[in-house]
């Protein structure tokens, strides 16, 4: 089983004013994703970001922060807001999939996850599993949940990425950003940054200056976080570049691509 | 608690060859319960049907019925295609209701629930009563969930209506249909069509000539067998005519409205 996350950054216009999907990308990466499923029938579930949809009423509404009771009924208004921007998104993603003849099946993070301090904490796969097991591919998106200790959380898609690859043990987890994959140094930025195949450790970010592709949820740092947590269970992440025309093709079926890998194995 | 639905008769038009909400009604009726949140501050659920956006598709791939293995991955897409039509209809309603600052968040059907043979056998609430109890209102809609004997079905809003009652408990269920409540013939089609003020068992519906209402889920006959058992259980519900101003308000708040209410306390 494979599970491929499609950053919010490719499927959305960030620097558009309004949440905005960005079609081109969408068709072609939905096409490839089909192509990958005839030519090698494997198991495949889908994670993608909140983007320019979710990012908006999530930052505007400060979910996730701390706040008194008597902006209790606000904030709810903030979560349903950032609920149902996203659920949109997650709309039209899906609608792009079924176009190429991909039997995806929306699962919301809302609708069974619980966080603890903004970490996932509690969520039955069952469900996940069973859309899986039927031959569907199960699709799951950076979202709004309750809140154990906050009462409201945002959790990212990198984060569902973590959790569902530690319950449902994949093979590989592929990221699709707009990046190549880790620079030691913003490559927008810095005509010397260095491109490492290879991150075994947090040390290894120790040296890095700020990334690009820094959003609410957690930019480059933040994911790489997140899949050092999975190298440490020994499954094995790589970071790629969706922007590039047939990037996430060669990724699902395993051929050369430039490529950051996240693993302990050295 | 209420449990209120809206039938999709109601918010979209049926007429229309494509999926179009009916803005109007929409508007409306979201503005109605704002009225009543505000004025009484009970607990409230929204279960609404899948209109003319969720029959399109689900009748187009004959979803809940037998079909041959091979017909399976032209299913899976319906299946695909319903749930993601719906979805859409849901990102709707949940935008006209958070306009009124309703502070509504969706639990699909098809994220928690399974059915057998049709009827949903499985379906942990445990989530939709935290987002109650934190003073949320939670959307469910007709979906297509995965049946245990028939691979998939459709369950309409009305037998999610029976399931969450009887394991919620509500003190009032209220449907919003487009006629005045259960004639015992067609009013649109016999002048002499007489109004039932009161529904207490099967027996009531055989002197029934066919009701208006008709959809692929069942219609007006099958939503009374669903309040029958609810009324079993001592759950009273009542049927109004949500097309008509103020009804939903009224039906919400208690105050008089002509309806059928279907109850075994005589």
């Amino acid at each position: 089983m494979i599970i491929l996350k499609l950053g919010g950054s490719i499927l959305t216009k960030k620097d558009s004013d309004e949440s905005e999907i960005d079609d081109d990308n969408l068709k072609r990466i939905a096409h490839e994703i089909k192509e990958s499923l005839e030519s090698s029938n494997s198991k495949l579930v889908i994670v993608h970001g909140a983007g320019s949809f979710g990012h908006p009423p999530a930052k505007q509404y400060k979910i996730g922060e701390p706040f008194e009771i008597d902006e209790y009924p606000e904030k709810r208004i903030g979560f349903s807001k950032t609920q149902n921007a996203v659920k949109k998104l997650n709309m039209l993603i899906c609608d792009a999939l079924i176009g190429e003849n991909i039997p995806v099946i929306a699962v919301p993070a809302s609708a069974f996850m619980t966080s603890t301090n903004k970490r996932i904490t509690d969520g039955n796969l069952d469900k996940f599993k069973q859309y899986i097991e039927k031959g569907y591919v199960p699709v799951i998106y950076g979202d709004v949940v309750i809140d154990e200790e906050l009462e409201m959380a945002v959790i990212s898609g990198d984060q569902i990425i973590q959790y569902l690859a530690v319950n449902l043990k994949p093979d590989t987890v592929i990221l699709g950003t707009d990046v190549d994959g880790v620079y030691n140094k913003n490559p927008k930025l810095h005509d010397d940054a260095e491109f490492i195949e290879l991150v075994s450790s947090l040390d290894d970010l120790d040296a890095f200056e700020q990334t690009t592709n820094v959003d609410v949820t957690g930019g480059m740092v933040g994911k790489i976080k997140e899949l050092l947590d999975l190298a440490d269970l020994g499954i094995e992440s790589q970071i790629i570049n969706a922007d590039l025309e047939n990037n996430i093709f060669d990724a699902l079926e395993n051929n050369k691509v430039k490529k950051t890998v996240i693993s302990t194995k050295k």
